[in-house]
């Protein structure tokens, strides 16, 4: 076994062309059997392999930088940077972080996660090298649909300034998490077909020097590229024409199932967890059901379209009524905006934690002219994403702060579809919804709630000198916190606010009459958010103000009972501090 | 004249060549007059005069649907769809905003002011379109320096992919606000140098159709390229090639100067205002002589170093320690987290309103990281610009509720240079400082004050029963407001805490020995802000607090001191509320 001596990239370079090609086999047989045990990013991995060997043959890390976009194609980089144990060993399996983390190692530059941030990263490493009069290779590695992001074209078009050493590897697999999307695909497509000859070129049109490297996945070729443009003085794009999941026939048959998954069987290739009913497979029903019925209702995702719900099946179903922006996320925003603008009934899916692209968007591009768009936020949540770079914790403050944005917490399957379809059909405001973290809840409760009154919350249970109000996924909080208080022989009040977007001031003043004290609930940071207006709302009042939720604090891989122990989110801790 | 008779597009389509160019002459010469007057964008307006006159003469407002991207260069637009009046009468100069605004015109389809956004939102405006099965020509006016932005280059992107009519406009006038930046502006040279026949070509790699028009001031030539595109059944670019600033000497001589200019004397181009020391030219002051002493320092704007006070001199002075990455704020923050990470030690100067481009940078480039780089927030201010598209008052809920980052609001130079010199000199965080609106005070006190103890407010007047925390701006405020408090027999406390991201615990648990009420005072949008988290603070406890701020709502074209009696922001309203 050669990955067994590879302790650091120096062992790299001691090997032959043959001994590289059976090394990139073991790192293929070790990722596909940490990858059927632990789950984790896949087709990017496997094809990046050779790529990977090829760069640390030929550069010297980290005195040369290597910055990985996403750096969820980081394993193979991981492996050969004195942290293979990680990916041979199962007891080692969570010692490493599935994204490039500083922390780990030297060769690690920074904490990525989210897509298209690498060149701009890069170009900043590259010009603190040439202010210090030092010299070393920069290398960003992009790919995999990342190239669309407006940061990485931005970043592309500043690097043609630099004049001094970055190179810019891009990992062509003809895909992003989805197929890919946005016409600058045809060119890399045009640019395959001709061996990259062809005279109209996105990079060199941007500004950079540019090689073509047809076969990468061939050790030779990338080697060879790679030593024709180390200490290059000029920004310089290589770009590789990769297979994604290079070395699993699932995997390379079935690109976009196997861009990241969860533990499975090899040999069938299929996922040990059964598909249960989710907020996304019921935001996916409703859409194609409202779809069918009204043609100026769309679906837009920015390259995630699995998280709507819809498999490449279900996009067929939609036809030009599922849009994918390819990752975009700004341009998502806009699109909504102008299509609500046109008279049409955009529906946009995205990820809290991707939806941090859009401040600006939703504030200027949406909200100033009030167009009557959706955008329905997934796995925001203490219960989703626990990679530091995923969280879904800030989606309360940056949202919820913008003017005009009306922000909505369900915390039922009920309540959801109803507001979505309350959303969809009025034509007065843009409207968020936070979908709630954890197992979805349905109790079949007919909802009849007239959402356009605006900053109306429910009291679900009326009682006394206590007031809960428990916001999102933490209205079951709330309720367990009620039946902890009624054991102790208060009956509280239990409130259900739907709207994170204001108060209602009417009910929160009728609590001074038969109330003391009010307690807040909110998954999220608190800094910024719900229960901070709550508290400002009675500053001046008697009444007792106590906001829960989450620190100001980037978590990482976190246990979140732990987490929610530290924050005093359990009923027991709530009633201890309020009594 | 020509121009008394146009009360609409239809009235430009009943002239012919000779009587639209007398058109676009009057047309300059009231932009002239009343740019001297008024102040306003000049350079974007002067040259596209043609370009409009002919978009009006060629489609059909507001059935085809124009999107000017930023909307500076509106004003000839608006001048031929009803609203000519602005613009010929100085009595009815503030009859229009200087943006596009639907509230104004069925010409207008948003309310636009920050750039790169046309295309994603007539990308929209087309979807629905579709969707609709309607058929009109969708145009987008983009240039400027504008393609450079990340949501811009998204959306061409994304355009390529539509598949039915969309016209994008290219304004090429070889400029940004400065000169432009990044290596996308050598292909639009080189497609001007070659008549747009060069086979590398941004627009084409990126799938659109293209169209070049060499004399984008010709009405002729124009009119013949739009009836060429017109009912196109693709996206097509149409290149224009323009003079920024055409007609007037000094404009098109000083681009920069004149891209927005304050009244001026049309004889001499001298503005009528002396300039006076403000947070800008001390900015530019402290890094010419910190940049001379230390080769790692190196200040960044992304496309207006004017509010780094960086002119044209000043930059050349600063040589390779002066990065403009032109519009591309979402570069700039990670550019400087990059050399933050690097060794070197950026300092980004940005608008507050255009910092709302980049949440997610901030976030996940630099913060989750901690790399020390240093953003100066400019015009974050209720006194600051009053454009509903460029507001500065969502600064405090934006940024300070991102985990990581130290955002500081100094009240004086003396305290902001030293804040700065601090922050560009520590290595252990990203730090952000906000920059007081109003006039610059500068009280000649030494601050020695360690910025690195976090959260350490200072007590500037001892006294009881009542503390006054002002923040910023505000901190003013707060002495006007205890000095009306000592008349009434009050000796209150005034604290200046510089830190919008922590609380001084110790202190605020301090005051409640002998305070039962503190007010806090911010400059910006409530909601999410810095008294929120006060309140929060005290919420369980007897201590009554009120929070002074701004409402969260879109403010236009406002008079400040009416939106901060509306605020109860004055010191009279505050002794009233809080006795």
């Amino acid at each position: 076994m050669y990955i067994e001596k590879i302790n650091g990239p120096e062992d790299v370079k001691k090997l032959n062309i043959e001994e590289m090609t059976a090394l990139a086999e073991e790192m293929r047989h070790a990722l596909l059997k940490r990858a059927s045990i632990h789950g984790g990013h896949f087709g990017p991995n496997f094809g990046m392999v050779e790529a990977i060997i090829a760069l640390h043959y030929v550069f010297e890390s980290p005195k040369d930088k290597m910055v990985f976009d996403v750096s969820h194609q980081t394993y193979p980089h991981k492996m050969l940077t004195g942290r293979k144990d990680a990916y041979l060993y199962e007891e080692h399996y969570d010692d490493v972080t599935g994204y490039s983390c500083p922390q780990e190692s030297e060769h690690d530059h920074f904490t990525v996660g989210h897509t298209s941030t690498s060149v701009s990263l890069a170009c900043g490493l590259a010009k603190a090298r040439d202010l210090r009069g030092e010299s070393a290779n920069v290398i960003a590695i992009i790919g995999d649909g990342s190239l669309s992001g407006g940061e990485a074209l931005e970043g592309m078009d500043f690097a043609a300034e630099l004049d001094s050493n970055m190179i810019i590897v891009v990992n062509d697999n003809d895909m992003s998490i989805a197929e890919n999307h946005g016409g600058l695909y045809s060119n890399l497509k045009l640019l395959r077909e001709t061996n990259g000859q062809a005279e109209c070129n996105l990079f060199k049109a941007m500004g950079l020097d540019y090689v073509y490297v047809d076969h990468g996945n061939d050790l030779r070729e990338l080697i060879g590229a790679f030593k024709q443009v180390k200490d290059s003085k000029k920004p310089v794009v290589v770009h590789i024409n990769t297979l994604k999941g290079k070395g699993y026939k699932p995997a390379e048959e079935h690109k976009e199932e196997w861009h990241w998954h969860l533990p499975f069987d090899i040999e069938t290739g299929k996922s040990h967890f059964p598909e249960v009913e989710d907020y996304s497979s019921v935001t996916c029903e409703y859409l194609i059901e409202k779809m069918k019925k009204d043609p100026t209702v769309v679906t837009i995702t920015s390259g995630t379209p699995t998280i709507l719900g819809f498999t490449q099946e279900k996009r067929k179903q939609a036809g030009r009524q599922f849009v994918d922006v390819g990752i975009a996320e700004e341009t998502a925003v806009a699109l909504a905006s102008g299509i609500a603008k046109g008279g049409g009934k955009p529906v946009y899916g995205v990820y809290s934690s991707f939806i941090q692209r859009t401040y600006d968007q939703i504030s200027q591009d949406l909200c100033i002219d009030g167009n009557p768009a959706t955008i329905v936020v997934y796995t925001g949540s203490v219960f989703g994403m626990t990679d530091v770079t995923h969280l879904g914790l800030q989606d309360i403050p940056m949202l919820s702060n913008i003017p005009g944005l009306v922000y909505l917490a369900p915390t039922t399957k009920e309540e959801y579809l109803s507001m979505l379809d309350w959303s969809v059909e009025q034509k007065e405001m843009p409207v968020a919804i936070k979908l709630p973290g954890g197992d979805m809840i349905s109790d079949g409760r007919e909802v009849t709630k007239d959402w356009s009154q605006l900053n109306t919350y429910e009291v679900t249970e009326k009682g006394s000198k206590i007031a809960l109000i428990g916001l999102g996924t933490f209205y079951s909080l709330a309720l367990q916190t009620a039946e902890m208080l009624e054991k102790k022989g208060i009956h509280a009040t239990v409130i259900n606010p739907y709207y994170i977007t204001g108060l209602d001031k009417g009910l929160l003043e009728k609590l001074k009459a038969d109330h003391d004290t009010v307690v807040t609930l909110e998954d999220g940071i608190l800094n910024g958010g719900f229960g901070e207006k709550i508290a400002r709302f009675y500053g001046s009042s008697d009444m007792k103000v106590y906001n829960y939720g989450l620190k100001k604090e980037f978590l990482d891989r976190y246990d979140v009972n732990e987490v929610l122990k530290e924050n005093h989110l359990t009923a027991e801790q709530i009633v201890n501090d309020v009594l």
